[in-house]
């Protein structure tokens, strides 16, 4: 995909054009460091993509964009610090390189330089946006909360997953084709289409990494097979294993949350997961996202060419397993 | 003063009327909790005051004191965990009676419905309050690192401590009042007024606070006479006695900073600061910064009643020393 590579580029050169004051160096030097430590700029990239589906040209949604990002940055660096995460993107983290008030400071403030950028639009639009943008902050703060509530409990069920990872993770990506679009001159329907659209291919997306940490080759998951097994986390995989399973095989899967053994540990429960259906299961979910995802890009209306999009999601989901 | 406890019992009952969602419980009850530890309420007080000065009513500047006092306690939360505090107001600190993470998280949506409290205005006042409270939001982190910054170096000269109070605690009154004032239609010539008003204020008050700490009686300060000098911190009292030191005294000054017995320690330091003119000047400048606040009251213009502003201004310094 061609274009993705040039937004890419775009929203590169505009993120180093921002200019933080030299001091406080232990607040502002923090920024710096995380806001180059590159990423796909994918939320970013949404707001452009939308933005120019109406308006032909993208660059009036850098503002949004930029705040979008901002945000998203802002919250792994407060994440990081709540899961005392040693890397990010192979880095070291914020409170891992300066120290733990470090990282909640220039996180505050990184937030705050995100409300910044929305305010650049004028009045009536900066409104508009601000709501969406605060409604989705709110959320993302939800969704961060019950992931770590999660952590403690013994059994999570798949609806209070799906809204988890809906709000800890697909609303900002709806938040970002919303406001793109909007800033382009998108009506209300077509608007809401969007937002859908993001909430959608986020929990495909969601869906799709839990499979892969299982179940997809490891030099392109870039990460160990089976870490969320190894660490016993709650997925959709584990927790549709744990429904689909008699009172024997849950206590099989119980053991096998116990067991040191890390290659037998993985191989195990995977071949379980599979027995159980599991595997098919989550794929199933994630293609109806996807499917959702898709269903609302097609009843836009009064708009240009889809196919940034329509090739974005399909891209998105290109990865193998 | 009457009007205090009016608006103080006002902003009280309706703090009481904001309904956080019940879920997730570890989110909102933090806030909850934090939020009815109490406190003077002054700084969204000075809201509904300088609002009352213009419009005759104070309502109206409800949303924007709500905001002021939400982004204050957000701070609050933050600030607790970066200074290891235990206690605020008697009570337990949110990281304290929960744990960091949950400290961090609450504060940072804590910060985002403070927003969403401005938003409540039509879209151009919503646009100028907001630009006003980003400023100060910004200016706030800021004064946190330099105080932070501060802790770590053996030398910090007069000018970057009163830069440092001035952002970490002076810019928030004077966004309180301005924005209060701009709510109830004040021009923007009174609006900076109002602003300097509050700035000045402020500072007066960090300088009444760093006497009263060494000079206070300590039933009426409420903590332990010299906490200050117990812990080293740097402070203007500190500051100008070290400036009007000469070799010989600078070195007792040191080796004090070094001493052991409590008692001794506050004892002596207090009677080498009166003896370098310490305590003289800080009053000074205490009187310096109220009574630039007064100058700027006294030049608003097109405004009823100054009364409830210059009394509040008198009462505040009311705390003998």
């Amino acid at each position: 995909m061609k274009t993705l590579g040039t937004y890419s580029a775009y929203l590169e050169n505009a993120l180093r054009q921002e200019r933080f004051p030299d001091a406080p160096a232990n607040l502002y030097d923090p920024l710096r460091y995380f806001l180059q430590l590159g990423g796909k700029r994918m939320r970013p990239m949404l707001s452009l993509m939308a933005c120019k589906m109406y308006s032909g040209s993208f660059e009036q949604a850098l503002p949004a964009a930029t705040a979008i990002e901002y945000f998203h940055n802002f919250s792994l660096i407060h994440d990081d610090i709540m899961d005392n995460a040693p890397l990010r993107r192979g880095q070291a983290t914020v409170h891992e390189k300066w120290n733990p008030s470090i990282g909640i400071l220039s996180g505050d403030v990184l937030l705050v330089k995100a409300y910044s950028h929305l305010a650049h639009y004028e009045a009536n639009l900066f409104q508009t946006l601000f709501k969406i943008f605060n409604q989705t902050a709110i959320e993302v703060c939800e969704g961060q909360q019950m992931d770590m509530d999660f952590e403690q409990r013994n059994e999570v069920n798949e609806a209070e997953y799906m809204e988890m990872i809906r709000l800890k993770t697909s609303v900002l990506l709806g938040c970002a084709l919303q406001m793109g679009g909007i800033v382009g001159g998108a009506n209300p329907k077509d608007a809401k289409l969007l937002y859908t659209f993001g909430e959608q291919l986020g929990l495909a997306f969601q869906i799709q990494d839990d499979l892969l940490d299982l179940y997809g080759q490891s030099a392109e998951v870039g990460k160990q097979i089976g870490g969320d097994v190894l660490a016993n986390k709650k997925t959709l995989l584990s927790i549709s294993a744990k429904q689909a399973a008699n009172p024997t095989q849950l206590e099989l899967l119980q053991q096998l949350e116990q067991t040191l053994d890390p290659v037998f540990k993985v191989q195990q429960t995977q071949e379980l997961y599979t027995v159980l259906g599991a595997q098919h299961y989550c794929a199933q979910q994630m293609q109806l996202h996807h499917q959702r995802a898709l269903n609302s890009l097609e009843q836009l209306e009064n708009v240009g060419s889809k196919i940034e999009l329509t090739e974005l999601a399909e891209f998105l989901f290109s990865r193998t397993y």
